[in-house]
């Protein structure tokens, strides 16, 4: 739990607080202003969402250091622990990936339309693309003294790999989580140890001076202000992988949900999804002119996406979107895609309305390279994750409409 | 196009009629008849769907031969052909991996029932699970000299490999399609060259005496009577990679899909999917007394299926299903799941009405490791492919009903 006065040193001096809609305060809980999403490719820093589960560290980087420990249950398994501080990390090669990163919380807004969720109310603001950069996770283990052998997908044990962070934290001891030991070995999946964002070392409020990037998986997993970096036999006990974030069925509420936390997987892979930025739900348009719908989509895994809907109808009739994209991922206007290449970016679309009809409801939907699409209705869940269902929006009309002649 | 008797030779004498449902005798389309399906994890053989696009090679198991070639356009990459036999496949290590064969046509009636589509009707019977065995590609691929270094997937190209098949087919010289040889080379994905299924020879139907399998993967991809096997740069060229099994959007259709079909990318991994076997759409149930509703689900790309759901009230209301599959993959009773096991097998589940109410629709809906769902409602496209949408039946029942009281 964080103590009374945890909050005192908080990073006021880089939250230019218009970028935001600020969801809550202590902890500092923010999403961006969605119309301001689709202005940029690589959302600049200062607009990038703020997700916390407690304070903000305040850490002097020449006296950070994190260590690297194997900790696994069978005894043939050496135990190591070593030491790592950012002059060992920057001595390791350097990668850059540009990734979309979306708290798995984001649009939990409309799960809790429908009923009470135990959790952060967001809009469709905490989702945001950046480029990471830092070291790869399979360079620091080895530079760590991790055996090579451990991490070979085929061995049997250790089979994750838990980051922990500095700080506290409102539900645990600690803010603890892990993704399977393969997925971060993997050279193409591009797990980094990052120090940096856009270009620039990490703002307190996004990690500094280290965070994990996980791209294609869930923010949740991207733990910042890295205290330890664990491989282990056993995935994360803690809080946030263990008793939230994750999918519980409907039937699971805050009177049952112990009976359902232990059944259900932790959350890792972000699902497809799309959400329209412009018009706003309070942006009124000109009956009769032309608009141009903007939004993003993305989906996880590594899977690209592949399509983008516009409905102005609610949803009878359906029209391709225009998709911009890194060069790497899906082209809507040529047919073969790289498929070797992962897909980690967001996708910015946009689709022109020759002439806005009165009360039209906007609607958007995607599809991802996994043959999957947006659930037309939401589905509620207890802690209100991974809401993908199609968006809407209603604008405000104004003008001659044909309807009044 | 296939000659005029070139139907002459059908294996008959393994196609027990009544495990089917046929959909067309030349080619023979054949799905199985769903209620069987729930039966056994492991589908018979005999009741396996059969899908061609023309007549079935006789093929002498002796004098049978597949050349693996490299036809790189790289000028540094050296053409490779080399000649394989069942003998040479026979020295190499032998695997096994039970996995689901879908059909991308699958449930294809759902979408016919919205406007014609262009491909053979098929309800819920284009899925089977089977144990398949043989070598794996990359093994094939090094002992037919392939250069190790052209299948790091770091390496520029090439990128796919073409499996071809012997025999003729409808729309093109021959059936080829590919898959990214990234995929095809990790040995996580288990892609076979199986000469065997359910621990026999392949039959005829199912691509005696060699067919890829490709777990995860459309059926598209599970290439039968394998002709050749080509690592190279490009995506197959073939009709079935370029102008089939790639979902086009609703405005695509007969007259304009030429248009199209280079703008989309051509299908792999499969989309959640799950299917009612029990009760069939005329089985009579009894008010009032308990019945057990079965069926499977799966999904594609190595996720897991982690949940299914039944409603008995048109979607209002879900419960839980229970869920049965191999012990590498989810299971519904236990916290943990391993990670590392990519999950290829399809699941087979139940759910147990206490009463059956008159005039009950049920359906099914199932959730996926990726977070993703089923669409409620099915999205029409020209191919009539990857329909995943909700599954309902709706059993006539008999007996007293509370509302005759």
């Amino acid at each position: 739990m964080a103590s009374a006065d945890a909050y005192a040193d908080e990073p006021w001096g880089h939250r230019h607080l218009p970028n935001f809609i600020v969801r809550s305060k202590e902890p500092f809980n923010a999403e961006a202003c969605p119309d301001r999403l689709v202005d940029s490719f690589i959302t600049p820093t200062e607009q990038h969402f703020r997700r916390n589960h407690g304070p903000i560290p305040n850490i002097d980087a020449q006296a950070w250091s994190m260590s690297i420990e194997i900790n696994a249950e069978s005894s043939s398994v050496a135990k190591v622990k070593r030491t790592l501080r950012l002059d060992d990390l920057s001595k390791l090669p350097q990668f850059e990936v540009v990734a979309v990163l979306e708290c798995a919380g984001n649009r939990r807004d409309g799960l809790k339309a429908i009923k009470p969720v135990n959790g952060v109310t967001w809009g469709a603001g905490t989702a945001s693309n950046a480029r990471w950069g830092g070291c790869r996770l399979r360079d620091v283990l080895a530079a760590a003294g991790v055996p090579a052998h451990l991490c070979d997908p085929f061995y049997a044990n250790p089979r994750h790999v838990e980051f922990a962070a500095y700080g506290e934290v409102t539900d645990d001891e600690q803010y603890a989580s892990s993704i399977p030991l393969e997925w971060a070995m993997n050279p193409l999946n591009m797990v980094l140890v990052a120090t940096e964002m856009n270009g620039m070392p990490l703002l307190r409020d996004h990690g500094f001076p280290a965070r994990i990037v996980a791209p294609g998986i869930i923010g949740a997993r991207w733990v910042k202000w890295l205290k330890y970096i664990r491989v282990q036999d056993r995935e994360s006990d803690g809080y946030y992988q263990q008793r939230d974030y994750k999918i519980l069925p409907p039937i699971a509420g805050a009177s049952n949900c112990e009976e359902f936390w232990p059944r259900f997987p932790a959350l890792m892979e972000m699902n497809i999804q799309s959400a329209i930025c412009r018009p706003t739900a309070d942006e009124c348009l000109q009956i009769g002119r032309p608009y141009r719908v903007r939004g993003y989509a993305l989906t996880g895994g590594g899977r690209a996406v592949d399509r983008v809907e516009v409905s102005l109808d609610g949803g009878r009739t359906w029209n391709l979107a225009d998709m911009y994209t890194m060069q790497t991922k899906a082209d809507s206007r040529s047919g073969q895609r790289d498929w070797t290449a992962k897909h980690w970016a967001w996708v910015l679309w946009s689709f022109r309305i020759e002439s806005v009809p009165p009360n039209c409801t906007i609607a958007c939907r995607a599809w991802d390279s996994g043959g999957n699409t947006q659930p037309s209705a939401a589905v509620w869940n207890y802690r209100g994750v991974m809401n993908n269902s199609v968006f809407h929006v209603h604008p405000p009309t104004t003008g001659s409409a044909p309807s009044r002649l």
